[in-house]
């Protein structure tokens, strides 16, 4: 029993229902000696893709040992399976739904089993929150005992979300918005290494510079930036890049490596 | 002094302001070893019912000694009581005004007591935020000593919200939506265990019938089920009963168990 | 190593990202024992005076030795300086932008540091996201060392924002609302303390009663009170103030001592 393990929560809960409240008097049951701690619980409803971006950004900066649970779940209560997964000492408890994604991508080393051992208590027993019957015990029983193979049998295939891959163009990279971050920013899939000194970012008509920070930028000016996950992304200092060019997952964006 | 003591809060008090800070210091201070937990803080302002449901989801979820929080208060600064209640081993602190109706209801053996010792401290004293200075202290002391009878007298008869019952009909049973929740779900007061094989549920024009997840419906679908407290419910796949429906806490609905 | 310090968090990051996730596992990096509490992650984006109001409001009801983590940081990247501060026995990190303008009005004595021995580490640097890469660091040696001077040189003169002072008139004191909170309540620069037994308050054609609390109103009636922090405050039971009287942060307010 390790006192100071902590389990991350990330839902699309909200914060107007007890629902959160459910899964983490289960976990303190499960693991007396815990610390639960709050993410997010307003990702976007069914988001798969928006709970797998947030999840990589904080899933490896916690301790060896933490629990992440994260249950964005549109397909409760269907075939779709629960995992847990042990990634570089961490564990993620979450739908097999692509939510682990990166974290597998990026993971020195990984393992996945199938929730197969966790029976939902009769009293409670539902099929439509699994949050509070399936994820959360699997974490309160990871954060205590930190045994993933006592959850279920190896998972050698997590469903994964392909995360779209930059193509090299005569003039620099083709990439794409990736994620729209809750301040309107448009991160793309642009590795930041790849701009050079005198590179720009072209999307749609606007050619923008790269600046090293929104402070940098005279207010309701568009800017190229490197973000805090080492990524292109694209701010409008005060307001939202995403409102202000139309822009959303997807959008094309190119990288001007010179001349352009 | 027990370390492991968790303290969960509710509240209608958002996280724009430091009103929920403030709460958790005079926590913090009374009870040093005490772990705080957020359970929700967008309960919709001063809706007293639906701080009642919301807490009726998890109270009983936590370990016995953990304290409940549960501060949505339209009343403050009146003549409403404050109270604490002991219920199946965890305690609630809470104004007197029905929040607790559902833990009453529910627990083996409760016992409550009035808020009638604790006196607000004279440099913060306010009859505005009776949040940090009377049930917040409350809650620390309980979560240090356990002690119910040292916060005041016996309170007989707390406030009570009644909530409908179904009535016996010829096909089956009438009930009514007594809450909508943040995904716009239709909770219904009909238990679950009353719908058989073949039982389907009328709402207005609509006859329905029971999946048993979300995820079986089509995209758009309306379906009912018996959801994670095990009552009816009424949901739309992908978007909101409530809209969809045009529902809300009293549209009356007919649980049809034969022939219908 | 103190197992008992707790650390707040303060953000505009909203609760949609992982950002606040990225922040809390630093710090349970740094200070393993460290209890992590949210206060508020919905404050206005950059609005550094709304964070300077809600930090205000529990700084100094948490015990001594906690770390209070604020950063709303429109200029990160930028030149503008992160703190690190020191009051009544409390620790506050915060970019040096007037965040603690209000601790340090408040506080018996305090000190302040300059955050210039923490250097973002390499694989995660990045100019726009110092809530991960220098304040939470920051925030964890506190919580884990207590050590204020380890964290850099003295800063003498931490950026303040001016708060505006009451001016005495012929009939009491001319004020301004300073806050519009989470309510839509009207928060004055004018002491409780000041308004006596026939006080009147005037926003512009109205002169209100003072009233106990809000419940002492009648539904969407317009009343004055001494609010939670024992300042004038503006509301309307059941509605927000700030609507129904068109007033914001600036509007100017009368308190009206005898005859008005």
């Amino acid at each position: 029993m390790n006192a100071s393990v902590r389990v991350t929560i990330l839902t699309d809960f909200g914060t107007v229902d007890g629902y959160v409240g459910a899964m983490k008097g289960v976990v303190a049951n499960a693991a007396p000696g815990s610390a639960v701690e709050d993410v997010a619980h307003d990702i976007p409803r069914g988001d798969v893709t928006a709970a797998m971006w947030a999840l990589h950004r904080y899933w490896d900066l916690y301790p060896e040992g933490s629990v992440h649970l994260a249950v964005v779940d549109p397909g409760v209560g269907t075939s779709r399976k629960g995992l847990a997964l042990s990634a570089d000492g961490r564990f993620v408890v979450a739908p097999d739904n692509g939510i682990v994604s990166l974290v597998i991508r990026d993971a020195q080393r990984w393992r996945a089993v199938e929730l197969a051992r966790i029976d939902p208590p009769v009293e409670t027993g539902s099929r439509t929150f699994h949050g509070r019957d399936l994820f959360a015990p699997a974490a309160g029983l990871l954060a205590r005992d930190g045994d993933l193979d006592a959850l279920g049998p190896t998972l050698e295939e997590p469903v994964e979300i392909p995360v779209p891959e930059p193509r090299r163009t005569d003039r620099g990279w083709a990439g794409e918005v990736v994620r729209v971050d809750r301040f309107g920013n448009l991160v793309t899939n642009l590795p930041g290494a790849w701009a050079g000194e005198d590179a720009r970012l072209e999307v749609g008509e606007r050619s923008l510079a790269f600046l090293p920070a929104y402070g940098h930028a005279e207010p309701g000016a568009t800017l190229a930036l490197v973000n805090s996950d080492g990524l292109v992304e694209v701010a409008v200092r005060g307001d939202t890049a995403a409102g202000v060019l139309g822009a959303d997952a997807g959008t094309p964006v190119r990288l001007i490596l010179e001349g352009g």
